[in-house]
C-alpha cells in the first residue's frame, strides 16, 4: 500500500516533468514570415539564447527535438547531484565516527525512494523551463526534428522556418564504447542509469571522468559492490595530478575496487549477470557484475541537421566549426554550447549562448576566449578548477609560480573532519596575477567562484590577500594562499624598510 | 576496556593542548631593554599581530595570563564548530528522508566520543599556536597577569617590561547573568559547557544571540530536549528580520521549544533539576532541566590591567576607548579584537591587528573603518552578513535597493534539499555599488566570501552579473542576484536601442 501511494506520487512528478519539458498534444505555432533568431536546440544555451534575445524584443523561434532542458537537467547534473547527495548522507553514516558520531548498527537503504526524490527534484527544476512558460515569454517553441534546407532555412517536420540568424545549440550525447558483447548484454550511459528499477548489487564503470567517478563513488557509498576501469594511469586525465590522486584515494576508502591502465575489451552474459574482461598490461582479467554503466566521454549532436546544405563545416568529433565569436563559416549562424566547445559545461553552454545573442543580435564582438570557466567534478572531496594548468602556461611559455594551503591547514577544514584536499593558485611569475586555481576539498565548486570572480575582474593576490573571509571557513583557505604569496615577497623589501628605519 | 582506552586517548589530546597553549613549567624569557611592541594578550589578535611584527624584525614581547590562542579556540568557535559538524549528521540521519535516505531505525549517540573528536580538533590546531613554536619564531613569550605600571611600561608578575609600542589584545569573557538563584544551582557558560561529562537530557538556553542560537540548535540534534528563552521578539537581534525568522523556523523543526520575548527571572533547585521561571507580557511560567547554558553577550576583559596608569580611557561595556586607527589616548598603546571592536569576530581581531601593527611600527595610517567584515552564524542554515544593513543605510540616509534570490530557485539546492534560505543585495539605490548582503544558506558562510571580496575590490553588480560559476553549486545564487540587477536596468535602454535598430 505504503509502495502503491509512492509509485503513484512517483508518476505524479513524472508527469508533472514530461508535461512541463515535453508536452503531450503540444501544437507548433504559425511560422512567422522570418525570425530575427532561430535556434537549434532547447537545453541551458538555448533557453538562455531564446531568454536574453526575446527581452531586446527579437522574434524568436526554439525548436526541440526531445525535452526541454537538455543533458543537464534531464541527465546529467541535476540527477546526479540529486544522488550524490543521497550517497554522501550514506558515506557519512557509515563513517559516523569521523564526525564525533556512532554509526548505527543497521543503515537501510531504498532505491526506489531515492528514485522518487531525484523525480521530484527534476520535476520542480522543470518548471523554470516548461514549455508553457517559455511561450507565455513569448517565444516561439517548436517541438520536432530541424534540419537546414538553405542558409537561411531550416524545416522541421516539414514546416519551413526562415531565419535572419541561427544560433545551433544542439549540445552532445554520450559517447557509446565500440566494446564486443557489450550491447548485446546491454549496458547503462547517463542517460539511462537513472531509470535502474533498484540498486543494482555490482556495478563496472567503465572510464574515470568526472562522470564515471561521481557515480563510482555514489553506488559504492550506496551499498553496491562497485569497480572502475579507466585506460589511463589516472582518474580526471584533465585535472592536475596530485587533485586526480586524491580522487582515487577517496574513491579507495569508499570501497571501489579500482583499474587503472585497464581497457574493457569483452563482454559476455553469464547466467544474469555480465562478464567484462579487462585488459592491462597485455593481462587479463574478468570482472562479474549485475549492471555495467559507461562514461567514456561525450560527442556533439549534429545528426541530421544538413549542416552541408547552410554551408557549415563541421566534423564528428569537435563538432560545430566556429570562430572566437562563435560564429560558423556561414556569418549568419552561429553555434553555442556542446555542439562546438571544447568545455562541456552548463555554465559554459550558456555564457557561449549569450555571447552569441549580444554578437548576433547586437552587433557585438564577444570573444569566447575571454571567459574564465571555472569547473567542478562533484566527488567527495569535489576537484575544481579555473583558468590555466601549470602545463599549459608552460606550453604558452608563461613562467608560472604556485602556492599551495592545504586543508589540514585551514581550521573550519578540521573543525569539520573535512581537511582532505588543497588549494592551490597559479601566479604569472614576478607578479600577482592569478592565471588559474585548483581546488580539492568537500565545497571546491562552492570556493572556485571566488578565484573565478577575483580573475575575471582581475583582482590579483596583493587585494585578495587583504580580503576578509568569515571565520571560520574552508574558503578562507583562498585567502592563506594569498597571503603566502605576499610573505614570499616581504623579506628583500621589508627587512631593508625596517633596517633603514631603525637608524 | 574500549572506554578506558578512549579516556587515555582523550587525555593524551588534552595534554598535547595544554602542553601548546600553558606548558607546565614554562619559563619567561629575560626581558630585553625595551621592546618595539609589547602585546597583552595572545589571542588570535596578539598572535597575528606578534608574527607580523616580529616578520618586520621589531622586537616583540608577547604576554598571555591563561591559556595561548584566545576564546576562538579554547571555547568559541573551534569545539562550537566541531560540536555542530556532528550535530549536522545527526539531523541528516533522522530526516534521512529529505535527503533520499532512509532513518535508520536506531541511531546511537556517544557523548564522550563526540568530546574526545572535539580535543582531538583542538589539540591538532594547538600546533599551529603553540608556546615552543612562537618562541621559536622569535617572541619573547611571557605568562603572567599584565599590569600597566606606567604610559611605557607593564609589570608582568613582578617582572618590568618597558616598551615603544603596546597593544592591548586581551578579548572579552562570557557576560554573566544577574538572575536571582541561578549561580546557586550552577549554570554553563561557552567556556564550561564542552567539560559536560554527558549529554545533558533536557537543557535551557538563555539567551539567543549566534551562541545561543547554534548551541540549542546542536543540543536539539543530537537528542537533548531543548529550551530557549530569548529576551527579545526575534532571535539574532543584529540580523535582518526575514533571516531571524528563517533561524527561528529551523530551530523549531528540530524540536527546540521557543520563548521568545521571555525573561529567565528566577532559578532553583528541585531535586537534582533546576527549574527556572520565565516571565513573558506579565505571565510566569516554569521549566525544569537538567543543566542551563547562557549566551547572553561577552564583555572585554580588561579588569587588573590598570589602565589609568597608562593614561588610557575605557568603559566596562564597550571596553577600551581607541579611535579609526586602532590607538588609545596614549599615543604609543593601541588596542585590537574584542577588547575594543564592536564586532566581536575572530576575522576581526586578527584583522584589526595587523591594522595596528602598520600603524604602530610602519607608521601608517590604515583605518578600522575601512575593513569590509564578513561574519557569519553557523547554525543550519548559516546566516552570514557583509557591510551595511538597510536600516544602518536608511540611518546614514543612503537609498538602497535591494535584489533577493530565494535558495529554493537555485538548482544545486534544490538538488542537495537544501533549499532554505535567500541571498540579498543591497545596493545604492541608481548605481550598482553594493552596500552589503545577507545570505541564509547551508553553506553561508563560503557564500559570504565571494561578495566580501567584490565589496573589498569594489565589484559592482555588473562585473558580478559576467562573472561564471561553477554549475551547480549554491553559490551562483550571487551571480543570479547580480543579473536580476541588470535585468531591471534593461527594459528602457534595450528596447529603444533594438527599435532604433529595427528601422
Amino acid at each position: 500500500m505504503a509502495v502503491s501511494s509512492a509509485e503513484r506520487a512517483k508518476s505524479n512528478y513524472e508527469r508533472e516533468y514530461l508535461e512541463n519539458l515535453c508536452p503531450t498534444g503540444w501544437r507548433n505555432p504559425a511560422p512567422q514570415s522570418r525570425y530575427d533568431l532561430l535556434i537549434l536546440g532547447a537545453g541551458p544555451d538555448g533557453i538562455v539564447a531564446a531568454r536574453e534575445a526575446v527581452a531586446l524584443g527579437a522574434r524568436v523561434a526554439l525548436i526541440e527535438r526531445h525535452r526541454l532542458g537538455g543533458g543537464s537537467l534531464n541527465y546529467g547534473c541535476i540527477p546526479s547531484k540529486a544522488l550524490l547527495r543521497t550517497a554522501r548522507l550514506y558515506a557519512e553514516m557509515r563513517h559516523a565516527e569521523n564526525f564525533g558520531g556512532v554509526s548505527p548498527a543497521r543503515i537501510p537503504f531504498d532505491w526506489p525512494a531515492a528514485m522518487m526524490r531525484l523525480q521530484r527534484i527534476r520535476a520542480r527544476i522543470s518548471r523554470t523551463a516548461s514549455a508553457s512558460g517559455l511561450s507565455r515569454e513569448g517565444i516561439a517553441l517548436f517541438f520536432g526534428n530541424a534540419r537546414f534546407i538553405s542558409p537561411d532555412a531550416v524545416a522541421v517536420d516539414g514546416v519551413t522556418l526562415r531565419f535572419k540568424n541561427a544560433l545551433i545549440a544542439t549540445g552532445s550525447g554520450p559517447l557509446l564504447p565500440g566494446i564486443p558483447g557489450l550491447a548485446e548484454v546491454g549496458f547503462l550511459t547517463s542517460e539511462t542509469v537513472f531509470d535502474l528499477p533498484e540498486l543494482p548489487e555490482s556495478l563496472l564503470v567503465i572510464g574515470g571522468g568526472p562522470l564515471g567517478c561521481e557515480l563510482a563513488q555514489a553506488f559504492a557509498r550506496l551499498g553496491t559492490r562497485t569497480v572502475i576501469a579507466h585506460s589511463e594511469p589516472l582518474f580526471l586525465p584533465q585535472e592536475e595530478r596530485d587533485a586526480a590522486q586524491m580522487v582515487s584515494d577517496a574513491l579507495a576508502r569508499d570501497g571501489v575496487e579500482i583499474h587503472l591502465n585497464s581497457k574493457a575489451v569483452k563482454a559476455r552474459a553469464e547466467g544474469k549477470m555480465k562478464a567484462v574482461d579487462l585488459l592491462r598490461d597485455g593481462q587479463s582479467m574478468t570482472t562479474t557484475v549485475d549492471e555495467i554503466l559507461t562514461g567514456i566521454g561525450r560527442m556533439p549532436a549534429i545528426q541530421g541537421l544538413q549542416l552541408e546544405l547552410a554551408g557549415i563545416d563541421y566534423d564528428a568529433e569537435r563538432g560545430i566549426h566556429v570562430d572566437d565569436f562563435l560564429r560558423t563559416r556561414n556569418p549568419r549562424i552561429y553555434a553555442a554550447g556542446d555542439v562546438c566547445l571544447e568545455h562541456r559545461f552548463t555554465n559554459t553552454a550558456a555564457a557561449s549562448a549569450r555571447i552569441v545573442v549580444r554578437n548576433a543580435l547586437r552587433r557585438g564582438r564577444e570573444r569566447l576566449s575571454t571567459l574564465t570557466i571555472p569547473w567542478c567534478t562533484y566527488t567527495d572531496p569535489e576537484i575544481a578548477h579555473v583558468g590555466l594548468y601549470v602545463q599549459e602556461a608552460s606550453e604558452r611559455r608563461i613562467p608560472v609560480k604556485t602556492f599551495t594551503i592545504p586543508m589540514h591547514d585551514i581550521d573550519r577544514a578540521i573543525a569539520d573532519s573535512e581537511d582532505t584536499g588543497f588549494v592551490k593558485i597559479h601566479l604569472r611569475e614576478g607578479s600577482d596575477h592569478i592565471l588559474g586555481a585548483t581546488v580539492v576539498a568537500r565545497n571546491a565548486g562552492e570556493m572556485i567562484n571566488t578565484v573565478s570572480l577575483a580573475m575575471a575582474t582581475r583582482i590579483g593576490l596583493v587585494a585578495l590577500s587583504k580580503v576578509m573571509h568569515a571565520y571560520p571557513t574552508q574558503g578562507s583557505a583562498i585567502q592563506r594562499a594569498a597571503e603566502a604569496y605576499v610573505r614570499s615577497r616581504r623579506p628583500s623589501r621589508l627587512a631593508a624598510w625596517w633596517q633603514s628605519r631603525q637608524i
